[in-house]
């Protein structure tokens, strides 16, 4: 059984536009900020000692999304995040996200450990990607 | 020959992280721009008017973006836009973007037309429509 | 004794700007949070409703705000928010913020209540009121 | 006479909330958009630069607005710059903005001159004041 990292945030005001819902672009924010507390909460790897102490980063390669249902201002927003797949230093997470149970975004993002000195790809180091195996998706 | 529209944005300040490049999130608020300028310019669809006056949005349903080289502070980003799909009520973007000649990120998004009123998609506009087929990808 | 609410927020990879601390308008987006989660979880106002439901607003009037230490990634920000004066309908907010024991900024806040159908300042609602007047901080 | 530098921004979808005005905390980041462009282009000494090659920052001391009227999604708005007062390190800009000729955020905004190696405030470089200079709002 794979391990999922489970976080709720509120939407704010600020998230939202003139129709009342979520800006889509504010969600890549959420997702980010998910992604964060995941390193810091879910991983034990504090995310701004990752980034600012190690300097080390985890750049988008890319990203791919299924708006599914609307977030309203005033909604709890239910971010999952499990890993789909961990390459040499690259991390595909599979992202799903809901308002009560109704499912609003859907994702697989892929990012990469690259090093803030030379800005190039760096392998996950060791202890990181074993604390990532247990959120792997099971194979079927 | 399909119809490009073509616009630069400085990436600014705000646009950055701590590791002076452009914060993913905000390629999409950049993305969004360019469809909002597509809107009032390439089309002559005033898009401020087409949300507050005729009371429609354009919520997106799904985009699937690569992340193929970074943007920096002080960067000019030109993006490129061209209709890959017309459905009925949707509309799928090709986007290319690129820092002098280096491509930037690559988006394929797509987004449908809803009235603002009962929260459902309606059709794009037939006039609204013969203006955007000039913009079609040609197929090969 | 005049009561204080008081708030905590981490500051996240995307509140920080190319020198790494918090990009100053992102404050202002930490300040507005911080009235928001007074609102509901301090005046038992939930502010998703007093916005979307009750068709009123709090827009700003004024704001006055000294810098006085920075933020950065990974800190821990410490909101503390009292009343500075409550007139018919605009309230004066008197904000504090600190990293640990630093302060961070320090701000005078006035906002109005308004109608959203009316777009005109309307009287503070009597209840509401009521529960902002522990807040004030206390006359000399 | 004094310089003054002026500059004119559409008002996005994304600066907007569910008031359909501008989020008060966006009125932020256009006005350091405007001290980015009065730096580039209004002085010559090109922002990015600045920061990134210069390892110089402008980080914000305090500042002060009031916000006189609201400006809409589709507003273009002006932005009207001058210098209040030059210190050794800090700069004071007397910042107005417009609507059409109606009156939108007022600010004293003041920043000062710091580096980014040393995290202290340095002298505003000699040049860079002659420059700044012209826009001195006369005294009376």
């Amino acid at each position: 059984m794979s391990k999922v990292f489970s976080v709720e945030y509120p939407i704010l005001f600020s998230h939202c536009d003139p129709a009342g819902i979520v800006y889509f672009p504010r969600f890549f924010d959420l997702l980010h900020r998910a992604m964060e507390d995941w390193f810091t909460f879910g991983l034990e790897e504090r995310f701004a000692d990752f980034i600012m102490k190690k300097r080390l980063g985890i750049p988008t390669v890319g990203t791919k999304v299924d708006f599914v249902g609307p977030a309203r201002f005033g909604d709890l927003l239910r971010i999952e995040l499990r890993v789909a797949k961990l390459g040499s230093s690259s991390i595909e997470l599979a992202i799903d996200s809901f308002v009560d149970d109704r499912p609003c975004f859907k994702a697989r993002h892929t990012v990469c450990v690259f090093s803030s000195e030379t800005y190039k790809a760096v392998p996950i180091p060791d202890e990181l990607r074993q604390r990532m195996e247990p959120y792997l998706v099971d194979a079927p």
